[in-house]
């Protein structure tokens, strides 16, 4: 028998969950639930829409909700909401409120006998894992995230809010000197500045004053005043053709020695390279809805992270059969 | 309270964990058991030595044993008789065995409500969680195992046991070639000739036939035969200045595709660059040695593999405190 999902939130995410469940056979998309008008929305593999209003009515034919809205306003509310009836699964990525986060929806999942893992992606997520697993296996060292190259989403709407900005991209770039120096397990202390630079792709509209732009963009504050930062203006047609994707990726490094005094050194690398960020973290959102599946069929109710489920849960195949090809 | 270790063997991999130990401020070394005789065993940072004849004698004093034998012929006789009397932690990697192994040592965990976890290293072990992670993120996609570079001591063996050779080390390269199409998610068929090279390093002694040596070794059915393989004869001092280490290493790659037709590609890579092989994997050993324990106090008896485990088992902090600051 399959696990019946439920995908709250239609966007960009929900359609890469709607995809990613069509990949794996164990699996079927019950419904999409939307707070648009239902019949606005098209889905990619013909999973039904329903209203967000209705969902309640569907406690009975869903095994696991996957929500699909956003860190800022609709993950707070709706998946402590949602935890007092269906198992679900979130990709909360605000890092100060995770804590609280995992609070609200812990006590509604256990109240409910329902399991909850929440902050599901790749950063946090895989990557979480990656530095955990650094840390505790090279317990003396340090552990540097670098991010991209990849698009930003929060970057590049900060630059579309400016005055004569038609489009822009801005991709976060590692910088590979620093990138090297960790590599190389020479533990550098690094800066802001020196991690990353920000590179802008801009569109602007007819008559806009470039200078202004390019001067609001790098003075920004919090988004680029700290960086390094490249201003490209490009034409639409190159935006279009060079800059429509949403990639993204990045490495977590745990450098650290060993031997009796640190003579040894080791280096931990776990990268990522995305093709779309959304795809991959719905791949993520949806093993771990198969995890949540079998955590709440055992009894293992309440609010768990990706530090606390054991790998084994997120394979779609038996534990003898994977222990005998993976281990 | 400190999580009391004992050591059972006392080669590269025992000093290593010795050395671990040290590095853990929650563990400590409560004796190193050896089948020499005792006094001729000096230790790393002081930790008493005792005939592995006596290691009953410490049942009430050592909460995880930790057995640093080979997987030829040490471990599967000692890991199960020992888990009827210590929770254990081995690195067996006799890969076919391994079900095998792990049903026998379950058996006497169980009955003797003690936790035991094997084959913990970095292969079987860190990668083996790689693939698992990427195969159930990625569905649609393959999975590449690189090693190297790094010493093979198999290999290295192999060719010391040839007449005239006085002593060698062998490099297991990967081929870039491979590893470039690999990372670019061209998903090539690849045969063992096309992942690895073979790179030998070989003092003779006086008077030695070159040619038959370097002969000998690229013909070694198992061995070499399959893998294009470079012979360099150099003196014994370049090879104790160039060649006394045992560096390993190697990367997993998962390279998938999402999407409505498979139209975006990622890749998933977990690498690591070791100066020593035994050292890091002494470090694996001992962070699941803690879970181990831990597992252990909360009732969960029997034989576990390290795709069984949560990952924040491993860590020195608490919950609370790494998802604070690693999610």
């Amino acid at each position: 028998m399959s696990i019946r999902i439920g995908i709250y939130g239609y966007g960009n995410l929900g359609r890469g969950v709607e995809c990613a469940i069509a990949q794996n056979s164990d699996m079927q998309a019950v419904g999409v639930f939307t707070r648009r008008a239902p019949e606005s929305v098209k889905t990619v593999t013909g999973v039904p829409v329903y209203s967000a209003d209705t969902v309640l009515d569907f406690q009975d034919k869903i095994d696991v909700m996957v929500l699909c809205g956003g860190s800022a306003t609709d993950l707070p509310k709706q998946t402590p909401e949602l935890a007092k009836y269906f198992n679900v699964v979130d990709s909360f990525d605000t890092h100060a409120k995770i804590p609280e986060h995992l609070k609200a929806v812990h006590e509604r999942a256990l109240k409910a006998n329902k399991t909850a893992v929440i902050s599901v992606g790749w950063d946090p997520g895989m990557f979480s894992i990656g530095r955990l697993y650094g840390e505790s296996v090279l317990s003396q060292g340090n552990t540097y995230t670098f991010w991209g190259k990849g698009v930003s989403q929060g970057h590049s709407d900060a630059i579309r809010r400016i005055d004569g900005v038609a489009n822009a991209k801005q991709y976060t770039v590692p910088v590979e000197s620093a990138l090297k120096a960790v590599r190389a397990g020479e533990n550098p202390v690094l800066t802001t500045r020196q991690k990353h630079t920000r590179e802008c792709f801009v569109v602007v509209k007819d008559g806009a004053d470039k200078a202004r732009i390019e001067r609001e963009i790098k003075t920004m504050p919090h988004y680029f005043d700290e960086y390094d930062t490249t201003v490209h203006f490009i034409s639409n047609e190159e935006f279009e053709k060079n800059h429509s994707g949403l990639p993204h990726g990045g490495v977590v490094i745990r450098s650290g020695v060993t031997g009796e005094n640190g003579e040894n050194k080791h280096c931990i690398e776990y990268g990522l390279k995305l093709d779309s960020n959304a795809e991959f973290t719905a791949s993520v959102l949806v093993a771990y809805a198969r995890a949540v599946y079998r955590l709440q069929r055992e009894g293992a109710f309440g609010c768990k992270t990706v530090l606390d489920i054991p790998p084994i849960y997120l394979a779609k195949e038996s534990r003898e059969e994977m222990i005998a090809k993976l281990l």
